[in-house]
């Protein structure tokens, strides 16, 4: 067995020291831009490699600036409208804006000023010399400076190098950076892996970060983890590129052969920095060349790209160093870190009032979506043990602030309808939006308090009454400030795999021996649900099996099921119909939408009450199954102000 | 003759409403965004055209998610230091990161944690179920939306889309966009153009603006003025993209095709929009495809493809309106506008203190290069007839205001030396820039006066003395407030066509029958020291045939003299030098950089003062021709505070 591991060989450097010393270590090894020559036309948004000098005058000649004629401006200098100068055919030229000024001519009288009559053309006021005349280098002349070096190369100024009899330039090349991915379990992607096998996506998503920043991303085929193989691929990666990333294998464990691999073939600066994620990134230098071992896991590797490959490619490919934007933020909930690493934790952004709020998303380092689902990135310093609830701080934006401004915050109680209710908000113009988060129906009271989300979906029963959210909202709200609006009516059940192998017939049935049970976590409607449910059929829930193993959507509770990890977990009919499983139907329960009234007037909210009331929703319910419909978008009740 | 117009066909339509009109339009007849598949791996920034909902769940299965043994949880319950559990070998099955879990094990410990013994491994704590172990879903769950419809699609989406067995997705096409060049007078870029001949350069300038905004440009052959040509090259340009521009030809001259030709083709919406430079733009649909007629003058081009195309490819893009970004600056000296029209003014800016100053540019719509030096846009609306000097006003940024913060504004009086000092400051690092403009040697004094630039080159010459420039400052600054930096002397004299075929011997000679003389601007101070001169040997310069015409720099006089236009200007050696002219020296004289206190002490200004003593300066110079350093970069004199 392969236990073993060699943590020794990580050091933990702190991200500052080790982006410098590895970028002068490059410096030292004589890395740097390399230049080439492409076509002018070719070359927006192109660095400049030399100052850029015209070669000809913009314009090249003296050009008539207007539809007229031509002529010697001395001619008219005594005319006025009660004595015209009667200027004769012979001494002018009739001319068309961008014609060259004909020889003794040194005005250009526009075709509306003229008077034609038989003996010639009549003039009424004196021109000026050099009137109407685009002079000769009028836009630039021959020998000025168009640019100097390292100039991103707009537009404009590619007309003004044309204009200027500039047809090609030298600019720094974009720099070659190979990707190899490696790892036995890595396969290409495909939508029916079998189990232990990982679909190699790293790749996509670092080539797409690449693209971004002006590089040239070269893929090559999968390795195994053989530290030979993986040398071979290196060396063949390096002859081609300028740059060089080993994806995974880059920690210190018994299949990691990235770090022996690049010291190696050249020599390691730094192996292990004090960052999380991204802790295992190797900086290496082989051949004269960058090389770098990222960490497998997607966010890890995002990150540690972000950090260390993007300067690296900066530098280059000459281009200025990317300014990252802030803004400020207060914290929606505590983060602990430890004094070990800076910390990097992803966060979602929204607007309560004009206070912005950040969310921590999930921190796993596999979980790829929550860099896809993330407004930004919140770093916790290595010298900081966290942040408290609340506190003020400094998030780096991954989006516009104008796009979280019109952004609606969604969370509470998971329900696929959020998905559709975000779809049909998209549709109807492309400035709403709106993302959501399960946090389950407690959750959802507890963010709309905090002021962290505009809209949370509940459905919590009070026993005593037998009605929905109505008892939870007085009791959590004593002053008011919020809005029920009634959403659906959704079937509760226990979700079975297909076919009800196991025979289970009632609630009761979860606590039997060899029943594996999937539950909600604790807060969710769903859980207090079951927990209500097992006290009055008299279930012991310290016997069901697996009462503890909790998810945080009727997904995934249906997807534990559907892979056969688990016999039974409650859920709504739709999530069962979604994984094809058994629907064993407990209830009705009814699913409303609280809504702090601070955004109520706003048009994201107004325009998703428009969305529930409309025949686009409750299409898109039937399709979904399990939901009755009578007055959504119906305000329920209104507590306070 | 043709001077024949037809100003009767434009309108004069406000910019918002021809463009809110012709959307519109093209709304109404059925324009609108085409959808097409793509790998996901290749669909990184498109625009997703449906809601993309996960295939698989994210991981697939039941992950370990670190190196170690996976076993039953239970059997480690009852595990203390003082009484390890002891698992035997058939208990346990030792698993790397990614494996999947075996059947019957509900829990993973790190190997770290454990205790290998000849019977089997000691654990010394509980594990709890379901630790270490990435949980089917986790990421994202089957059936779950990854993307609603009319999102830009980031890398991690592309990560994430991948784990979820999406590899090919419906995106909205990016539209092609057909450039039909047409004129008689205009060819393919070369170096040598002839007389009358105009360089097709607007066709690279908009496939570059295209490109940025998402569009995918296509460029035809240049077509001439011929309607039976432009309308065929139109309907073959109409099959193969999903929009159309006709460059030049769209105003109402005598070979002005376009709008007769669009509107043959289909229909024009508007012809003539009240904007400068801009006004005879054509906005057209033919065939349910949006065309428009883009006036011939690069400037003017490029702000009604920003105002009218733009627009449109977001519309058929189905991308968020692009965003831009202002900043309130004080106008740097008076702009007048008409009522007539709302006026584009290009600005620069440059920091004085805190203070952004906005100096107009160049408002010739030929000058493309005033486009290229623009940092931004200043909008005279229509309703107003311009700005005052000082006043406060909004300007549209063109580029980041972080680079004009480390910008050093260069003005005053023309020398190809600036040239150079922004080549060299640029090569010290890509954070510092130097633009400069000539405005002459007292227009260089007024610009620091009004603290419109950071250094100004002057060489002014006090009669009385034989002093240069200390006296101007004196006079000019009596509260002083600005530094005197020594630059370089240099040669003045006349500039003569190669050879001097007109047998010019000194000053007096200007005057003569026959000679053509070109002049500096006034204010400059080569036109102080040519009036001088004059007034020295008796030269009546109101005889002089064309010493009015004004040019504002010496490679601006050289050019027109090289071009035979003129036969003799003043200028320094280093312009006839690189025009191959002709030079007979009149005088030394010294330019030096006057420099505003404020600015001293900024690292720009002190990378300067060291570059101007610098050996690769000095190298440059002798390159260049007809300079002397004494000290260059050293302080001659400071003025107060």
């Amino acid at each position: 067995m392969s236990v073993e591991l060699r943590f020794e060989y990580l050091t933990n450097v702190p991200l500052e020291k080790a982006r410098e010393d590895y970028l002068k270590a490059l410096a030292d090894r004589g890395v740097s831009a390399k230049t080439e020559t492409v076509k002018t036309a070719a070359a927006a948004g192109r660095v400049t490699a030399s100052p850029v000098y015209a070669k000809i005058c913009a314009p090249h000649y003296n050009a008539c600036a207007m539809d007229g004629i031509a002529l010697a401006a001395e001619l008219t200098f005594k005319a006025t409208e009660t004595s015209p100068a009667l200027i004769k055919r012979e001494l002018y030229t009739p001319v068309d804006t961008g014609d060259p000024l004909p020889p003794g001519c040194d005005t250009v009288i526009m075709a509306e000023d003229l008077i034609e009559t038989d003996s010639g053309i009549k003039i009424i006021s004196a021109a000026a010399p050099w009137q109407h005349i685009r002079q000769i280098g009028e836009d630039m002349c021959a020998g000025e400076m168009i640019l100097p070096s390292f100039s991103e190369i707009t537009p404009s100024a590619l007309g003004a190098m044309i204009a200027c009899g500039v047809n090609e330039l030298s600019v720094v090349k974009r720099p070659t950076v190979g990707i190899i991915p490696t790892g036995n379990e890595v396969i290409m992607p495909n939508d029916d892996p079998r189990e232990g096998e990982v679909l190699e996506f790293n790749s996509v998503i670092f080539s797409a970060m690449l693209s971004q920043w002006g590089a040239k991303p070269v893929t090559f085929d999968i390795v195994k983890d053989d530290p030979a193989e993986i040398k071979k691929a290196l060396v063949n990666a390096l002859s081609e590129c300028d740059a060089v990333i080993v994806c995974a294998g880059s920690s210190a464990g018994s299949e990691d052969y990235s770090c022996s691999v690049i010291s190696e073939a050249g020599e390691v600066i730094y192996h292990g920095i004090a960052i999380k994620p991204g802790k295992p990134t190797i900086l290496g230098i082989c051949g004269g060349k960058p090389v770098i071992g990222v960490p497998g896991y997607p966010v890890s590797g995002i990150i540690a790209l972000d950090e260390f490959l993007r300067p690296v490619i900066e530098f280059l490919g000459n281009t200025a160093p990317f300014e990252r934007e802030f803004a400020e933020a207060v914290l929606s909930k505590q983060v602990v870190s430890t004094l070990k690493y800076r910390e990097f934790i992803r966060v979602s952004l929204g607007y309560a009032g004009d206070k912005l709020i950040a969310v921590p998303l999930n921190r796993g380092s596999g979980v790829v979506s929550s860099f896809m689902k993330a407004d930004g990135i919140l770093e916790v310093p290595q010298e900081l043990e966290g942040y408290d609830n609340g506190a003020q701080v400094k998030v780096r934006l991954l989006r516009p602030l104008r796009e979280i401004e019109s952004s609606l915050v969604a969370t509470g109680s998971h329900d696929p309808l959020l998905d559709e209710l975000a779809e049909l908000l998209r549709s109807f113009g492309r400035e709403l939006s709106m993302k959501s988060s399960h946090v389950g129906s407690m959750g959802g009271i507890t963010a709309i308090k905090r002021r962290e989300a505009h809209v949370a979906g509940i459905h919590l029963l009070d026993e005593a009454t037998g009605e929905y959210n109505v008892s939870f909202i007085e009791k959590h709200f004593p002053n008011g400030g919020v809005s029920l609006v009634e959403c659906v009516s959704r079937e509760q059940g226990l979700m079975l795999p297909k076919g009800n192998p196991k025979n289970i017939g009632s609630i009761g049935d979860i606590a039997r021996d060899g029943i594996s049970y999937v539950n909600r976590q604790k807060g969710s409607g769903t859980r207090i649900l079951c927990d209500w449910l097992c006290r009055r059929e008299g279930t012991d829930t310290k016997k069901v099996y697996g009462y503890d193993r909790e998810e945080y959507t009727h997904f995934a509770v249906a997807a534990v099921i559907a892979a056969g990890s688990a016999d039974a977990g409650l859920g709504i009919y739709s999530a069962a119909k979604a994984y094809g499983l058994d629907f064993l139907k407990i209830c009705d329960e009814q699913y409303d939408l609280l809504i702090p009234n601070f955004v109520w007037d706003t048009p994201r909210v107004q325009r998703l009450l428009e969305i529930l009331k409309s025949d686009a929703f409750a299409d898109r319910l039937k399709q979904l199954g399990g939901y009755k419909l009578s007055r959504p978008g119906e305000l329920r009740r209104r507590f306070g102000e």
